[in-house]
């Protein structure tokens, strides 16, 4: 069966053997995978990755000893723990110490043509929603997040930075949870997505806000949220970069703002939203690839202006 | 009268008027000062600043418009708040925008022999508690303000990290508090301190912790805390340092660690707090210096080993 394969910065497409299926794992059969920041990052050396990157996907099963799975169209937590340490019986089984992660950590990842993940892993899809939405679930998931790390209150005005991916999804779910979002960024292009979804947008950053949601993905990108916070204000703190960023500590000090780390969030809430019908991600969709050209897809996806590449099997 | 002046970094003793009292000001004879880390910032160029400096002090009200001051013995809030806009109207004035700070920012500090305060900043230092134990009532507020931020569960360990005096106040406030305190230092004739006050001590640094204070006033304290935080743990930032501190934000980020900028705090509780008579703070001081030699108590604060040098009058 076909995958792809980094290593050394280069996107290739390989041939293997497919998994067989362990006990408590299933077979999936993969609908479409989405190439995320992150697998930029791995192909950037991130990590050290070398192997078969993917882990925002929708899959069929095909496999799997729970037959209430079969044929059932899924998307996957990344996260792949131990089930058995105190944080996996505390439910937080995605800060695992143990764990692997599908196409980041020691577990191959979703570009391929069968996947194997473990059948508590996955959720079913609501009918619905359409296959080129799921493989959202994981950065909508990244962005539900923060609505359970942090209370907002209702009338507070929450600014997101960055317009990314991320940045987008965040901005559109924060207002679909009836925040006063204002969102900004260096893109108008981008903006304009927010801008369709009734969300107020600006390229110029200014300060007092109570919450403020970093997800620039660049390493000045937590000093300008700081700056743009309130005192006793919250910043939001979503952008993983390479090495050390530099940080003047005095304000968050003297202004006692409190930074909050937020990665992985839970499927569930992802995808009741999603079901809802309150998030446009049709116009986040900037490409679609087949498997077999997940070089140019990766290109694509490295390319300015470009949102979310998707990849498509003959399954699709 | 006398009072004590800094600029470009030399502390000398300059003879000055007698302050006159304002409307909602009181004046007050300097009994004792207590040289803090942020004169000895001060006095290294931090704020640019040039001027009278101290903010920990204990006075007797000699003019007051409020009669039931008169003759009291007081300690006062440092942060003078315009008392109008939204922060002050919630009580958080020292978050006004438009404040000035007790020998800090814009109005003259305490190391002088009359002090002029708003009368609203004072507070009245209950019998129990002896003039130099009050003159901590500052940095007690700081520790005690963590407590006002966070809830530490009773059954948290916690990790204070650095023993320079805001450290070792945290230690012991914390723990009086009830919290399993651990705390880690370099100096074993500090961290003597805590032990006497049956606190764990610790020189080799270890990780696991929910709740970790960083008050090593270093730019790595940041990084060591965050480190010795286990996921979705809290580090509450206590240092001001100089310039930027370079830090990993993707431990942050992927262990959801929350940062917490914490700085001064309510007198109630400390004054409170020290009324009890559960923290020991009669070891902390390291040496006494009258007002006129302020250099020579400025060079024994700056130098190795010590923790608390006060300044003392003729009224002591």
């Amino acid at each position: 069966m076909l995958a792809v394969h980094i290593a050394r910065g280069r996107v290739k497409v390989i041939d293997i053997p497919q998994p067989k299926r362990r006990t408590g794992y299933a077979l999936i059969r993969l609908l479409c995978g989405g190439i995320c920041n992150t697998d930029i990052e791995l192909l950037r050396g991130y990590y050290s990755f070398s192997g078969i990157p993917g882990h925002e996907f929708v899959g069929e099963v095909i496999e799997a000893g729970d037959p209430a799975l079969m044929g059932r169209r899924v998307v996957g937590e990344i996260n792949l723990a131990c089930g058995k340490c105190e944080w996996c019986r505390r439910g937080l089984g995605r800060h695992c110490p143990r764990r692997t992660v599908l196409g980041i950590v020691r577990h191959p990842g979703a570009f391929r043509e069968i996947i194997d993940l473990p059948e508590t892993n996955l959720h079913v899809v609501p009918s619905r929603v359409p296959t080129e939405h799921a493989v959202f679930v994981e950065p909508v998931a990244a962005a539900c997040e923060i609505l359970d790390q942090v209370r907002i209150p209702k009338d507070e005005r929450v600014a997101v930075l960055g317009d990314g991916k991320l940045g987008l999804l965040i901005a559109q779910v924060l207002a679909a949870h009836g925040a006063s979002v204002i969102h900004f960024g260096k893109h108008p292009e981008k903006l304009r997505i927010s801008k369709a979804a009734g969300i107020a947008t600006s390229m110029r950053p200014r300060g007092g806000f109570g919450y403020v949601i970093e997800a620039t993905g660049t390493p000045e990108g937590l000093r300008q949220a700081v700056a743009m916070t309130r005192p006793r204000g919250v910043v939001i703190v979503k952008s993983t970069v390479h090495g050390e960023v530099s940080l003047d500590t005095a304000p968050v000090v003297v202004n006692e703002i409190t930074l909050v780390g937020s990665r992985c969030g839970r499927f569930e809430p992802a995808l009741k939203l999603m079901a809802s019908g309150k998030l446009r991600l049709d116009s986040m969709i900037t490409a679609r690839f087949p498997l077999a050209d997940a070089p140019r897809a990766f290109e694509k996806a490295v390319a300015p202006g470009a949102i979310k590449v998707l990849l498509t099997t003959s399954s699709s």
